[in-house]
């Protein structure tokens, strides 16, 4: 079914894996997908994942099935560690910073990429969007500025070319998750969070945020207070908390944004949201199929061996 | 065997109930303590509760017994619902403000005070402290500046004498239980937290937290990469995670602060650490003892009477 393919691309995350083969030309032979992520498998169980999804794929005329690896499973807790390379770095150097695993007699040849540290300027690591950026920056040339990786845990780069200069990671889309299961805040979100007021708290959350990102802690309580005193439903609260988070976010990275146009990685829904707070902030936010840039970055990465 | 009980002071949290037997001359009598919280009673089990905290205890010549409450028993999910008072206010009009639940045939005549509330310039809600910062008034007179209450939901008030102008809660220490709990964060949070090297993290968290207060999302996951990057055990990171909240509080509310002495009312070792904070921005921190201050605000919402 699938002799022309060259090479499989793989984006093994936290809770999805998903491989990609590809022919001599570039082309998508096929694209399957497993749920067995990063987080659902013990280190003895990646390579039967891995050999589980290249079911029915034929090795190549050397007899061997090339597979090159981003994301999680190159993370301590997962299949094999893949040391990070340290930032500033020019992300061209993936491949060589790879891990093989070993996968006795299976005709697999696996390599898991590495991801990329920050020491100086702050401890951070990210494990997958360094592929990603450097697949931006492939179909990019020439692009330079800040970049922003919306999701859990947000990540901001400053790209040159395909430079990474620096990063930072925010708890956004975790703390969005925390607040609104854990917190007294639960209480003023119980009900339908999608309702007709979503959009209008929404924006009102992202002012506050844009305006005083340093008083989020204090901001997050008028939450629960503005259910209690003006009646607030929880379709308005969801959207403000919404808002306040990624209006906070991208408040504390407006210095670094100016009004540039920001290329937004992620989930469609969410990238929407971040373009509509950056507009608000002078800015503006240009989403990317993240599907295409991950395999422009697998592609990348193996174009440029050492 | 307290037959010289003229009333009875009730501190009612949500977590535990307190009553002190006060004599005619302003002494106390007697402490009693229950666990029975607010968050643990429903509506019908508060007349119970307080009869059993004050059993023993002899009606006053009257045949009556008076007891003044403040706290979360008039929230609106505890025994009967104080509307709130509005910042700006004086405080002095707390009693006129409380409502008296019905006790039946019971000697008690209970009083629950109100709480504040503040519309304008941003929703937030008191419930307790409105008592402490009068009972600061009355202990202090004179005095006007920004008051500070550390807890699960921090306080910070502007009190110009008995009058409260403004306020603010912060959700600092909900935030480091969340985190501690339920984030990623957890995981550099797993053993001993209260090791030797908690007093040097609890310092670099704070500084980052005064210095980028508008950071907080991004900062704290550096607690995670620190521990991944640079061998920090778990009693760096707790001291890190609670200095780096703590800093960031202190930090959003430096501009109303400045140089001043802020009286602390809170648990002793937490007062401590926000005093250190405050040391640390150049103002100071004066811990309270909050007993004798929620009983001078009792008494002085009973002798404050329209």
């Amino acid at each position: 079914m699938t002799g022309n393919v060259d090479w499989v691309a793989v984006d093994w995350g936290t809770s999805n894996l998903r491989g990609w083969g590809i022919a001599e030309d570039g082309s998508v032979v096929f694209e399957k997908t497993s749920p067995k992520g990063m987080g659902k498998l013990t280190r003895e169980e990646f390579p039967a994942a891995l050999a589980e999804l290249l079911e029915g794929v034929a090795p190549g005329r050397s007899g061997k099935l090339e597979v090159l690896i981003c994301g999680m499973a190159g993370a301590r807790q997962g299949w094999l560690e893949a040391p990070y390379l340290e930032a500033p770095t020019d992300l061209r150097g993936l491949l060589d910073g790879a891990v093989h695993p070993d996968m006795g007699d299976s005709p697999i040849r696996a390599s898991i990429l590495p991801g990329v540290c920050q020491k100086a300027g702050g401890d951070n690591v990210m494990r997958g969007e360094e592929t990603q950026l450097l697949g931006l920056a492939s179909l990019n040339p020439g692009f330079s500025g800040m970049v922003c990786m919306p999701g859990t845990h947000s990540k901001w780069a400053q790209l040159s070319g395909s430079r990474i200069e620096r990063f930072s990671t925010a708890m956004t889309g975790e703390m969005f998750e925390l607040l609104r299961t854990h917190s007294v805040l639960r209480h003023s979100l119980a009900g339908d969070l999608d309702g007709p007021g979503r959009s209008d708290g929404f924006k009102a959350g992202a002012e506050a945020g844009l305006a005083h990102p340093e008083q989020l802690l204090g901001t997050l309580f008028q939450v629960r207070a503005g259910a209690l005193l003006s009646g607030r439903q929880p379709d308005w609260c969801a959207g403000y908390l919404s808002g306040l988070l990624i209006g906070t976010e991208v408040g504390s990275n407006r210095h670094l944004v100016g009004d540039a146009t920001v290329p937004l990685i992620g989930a469609p829904a969410l990238c929407a949201l971040y373009a509509q707070v950056l507009e608000m902030a002078g800015a503006s936010g240009a989403p990317k199929d993240a599907t295409e840039i991950v395999l422009a970055g697998l592609k990348a990465a193996r174009s440029f061996a050492a």
